[in-house]
């Protein structure tokens, strides 16, 4: 899609969009950067309907705060139970009445393929905001932007991705999305329990990325050009006993950031446990605050993209 | 009232409004359609207040897009349990306290009669948006403008009631709408003991409409101008044997559409389960997405005549 | 704080305000009154975070009409259940998160000391709309105002509050913000058990005003300037019986406020239960109702005031 081709399409999965749209969303988040607190309001008028079949508050959150940033209106859906869904309503009659209420509708269904479904049957653009296990598009954008708006060129950096990443599918969509740039490098570390599927692996090697495996976080601090951390769950492990063998052994801290080849940025989807300590939060490295407000910014450039904003 | 009239007043049950409020209404809601889009902001600055002490998330969110259509903002209460109610206070104290948050209150409340006692004692409008088993003000009037607005004159129609008859309160005040229009005919469509009620029919009589009961789907396919389809639901039935005798005996399908004398349009005021099959929704015949649409430009309409708003 | 001091700073505790302070609020909010309906936006493009990780519908709706009225943007979190505390995420890390999604914080929060390490991390400037037992300082400067501009000058004022006076922690905001005023005088009416605490008697006593304690309702309306009224709930009895002894000794009405010298206000943080007769409601004393509106009021002045609105 070119810049005028997003214009009322629907953004269902990061493996829809071409390196070509991942550069307009990019150029466009840049726009946006200015928007805010501009006084500027390209969507007044607009309404984007929040439908959230499954909860998420800080996702919701930085729709709604995307759309209003943009001058819009937002109507809100949080509470799935309180929906026609539970008197039986079929997805398709759900979303095909939610269109009737607004210009586009940020969605979040715990169902695989939901936003798909949605998509079809919708008068208006959807934006997936996460449907089950795979894809949530616009974490992987907001984690591209960030990198990119840290590194400044994301071609041929060292990225590490650390923490469970068999199950943590915002490390799937960023690997996938990486992989889009020319001589990146991944470092997967992790339990060897929760290593990074086939399908990753192979996506990298078709696109002629190099990656390594089974690293620890001491040895990739000092190459890497940045961080990815995220949450380790206890209940990803079988035994108690396998999880506290791990349980410390992808914890960064400021001590660890000592051995890093510069101010490297480190990125966490959120919410963190304990897998970053806390005296990290005052170092240059802390970037993770930060990339909540690149999510906000991210939206913005999808709204304002397929909603055809004049900024 | 005349459209001045309207103004400052609250609208809590169908059979406050005389033919001529009707026609008021009926002709604002035409005036709406072009207000979407149009970048007008008639009632920037107001605020609506969207009490749902009963949820209903698709009529708080049709009100909810209306006044922000209008360029107004929204405060909402979608759970009843996190009220003051919940406290031991009683309703008028809730709507007094309401009233001094906003210019307008769109309520549901699961009691008979809830929404006259609010409009006798809040200081702002009152929009009944559903009270008890009876009053739905706003569905009657959007289903009468989409019957208006696909059939050009409702005047001399016939059209088709079908389904639960004794139950469905939006049969109940669509047919008293009705009544006041000239020479509609009605056909009531339902299992013996779904029948409409002896008091709907007496108002039909007294305004010299006629009706018809007893008749089949197929029998009144052919003759109708619209028809209205009403979900049946299995609680209404003692026993699961006399439910299983009609459920199909009411579902509306495309092959039977094949006898219909035109284009005849087909509302429902969802959700639907399988009384209207999916196969209809491709056809001339679907009305009822564009009639959720309506839904949110009647409530535009009557927004606007309350509030005052200038177009 | 001047006037200017007030940008960007965070409100926690009605304690961190000097007399000067609360002056420049009083006034702010005069000038706020001349805002509503009169079509001025100064927060437009501002958005609002009404983060309630404890459930008050009407603080929240009053803050968020506040913004509203400013023509500011509102996102809410009004169900604490749905947000990442709830998955073992610190309160710093939350509001370190929401500050990115918005210009300002009205948060509310069930554990004492809440809104203070709030503004400690927040990267934008947090209101407290109520934190644990204590703190409710929006409370405190509504019921202020009230009386400021029911009695004009709060100077010299004898001010009588009644009811639980040992835990409404709105008396003890008031009491306190009333020490600032010289000359004030006020009467506690309360059951034995539920006597004001000492550390307030000993603020009115350190800044050199009037009070006293053990009087009767009876007693009290004739001297009153105004009367403060509280909700005594049942569950601060031990024992019923005590309960059922006190129960219709603190209920105000009609007849006994014509002995009240003259259209005196009554006050009440609400929801009231029993202890201002619903015969009072059409009274010239009955002020409780406007005090909702007064809540609106200023909170917009601490918004306009921390956000520098131009008005």
């Amino acid at each position: 899609m070119s810049n005028k081709s997003f214009l009322g399409k629907s953004i269902v999965s990061i493996r829809d969009l071409t390196k070509e749209d991942l550069d307009t969303i990019l150029e466009e988040a840049e726009r946006m950067e200015s928007i805010v607190n501009s006084g500027k309001r390209p969507l007044e008028g607009k309404i984007m309907a929040a439908l959230f079949l499954e909860p998420s508050t800080r996702t919701r959150l930085s729709f709604e705060a995307a759309m209003h940033r943009l001058g819009g209106a937002v109507i809100t859906v949080s509470d799935p139970k309180s929906s026609s869904a539970a008197k039986g309503e079929s997805l398709s009659d759900t979303i095909r009445t939610i269109a009737n209420y607004c210009d586009i509708i940020a969605m979040r269904h715990p169902m695989e393929g939901s936003a798909r479904l949605a998509a079809e049957f919708s008068s208006v653009p959807i934006i997936n905001g996460g449907s089950g296990a795979e894809e949530h598009p616009t974490q992987a954008l907001l984690d591209l932007y960030t990198l990119k708006k840290e590194l400044k060129i994301v071609e041929g950096k060292r990225i590490a991705m650390v923490g469970d990443l068999k199950y943590g599918r915002t490390v799937h969509s960023l690997a996938y999305t990486l992989s889009k740039f020319k001589k990146v490098k991944i470092d997967f570390v992790s339990p060897p329990s929760l290593r990074i599927g086939e399908e990753i692996k192979s996506d990298l090697r078709d696109a002629g990325n190099e990656f390594t495996e089974g690293g620890s976080l001491m040895e990739i601090v000092p190459t890497a050009d940045a961080i990815y951390m995220t949450r380790i769950q206890k209940e990803r492990f079988a035994q108690e006993s396998e999880y506290a063998k791990v349980k410390y052994a992808y914890v960064l801290n400021k001590k660890l950031l000592e051995k890093a080849k510069g101010p490297i940025p480190i990125l966490h989807p959120l919410p963190r446990l304990n897998e970053i300590a806390y005296d990290v939060d005052d170092t240059v490295h802390a970037v993770y605050f930060r990339q909540i407000f690149n999510g906000v910014i991210v939206r913005m450039a999808l709204l304002n993209l397929i909603l055809g904003g004049k900024v």
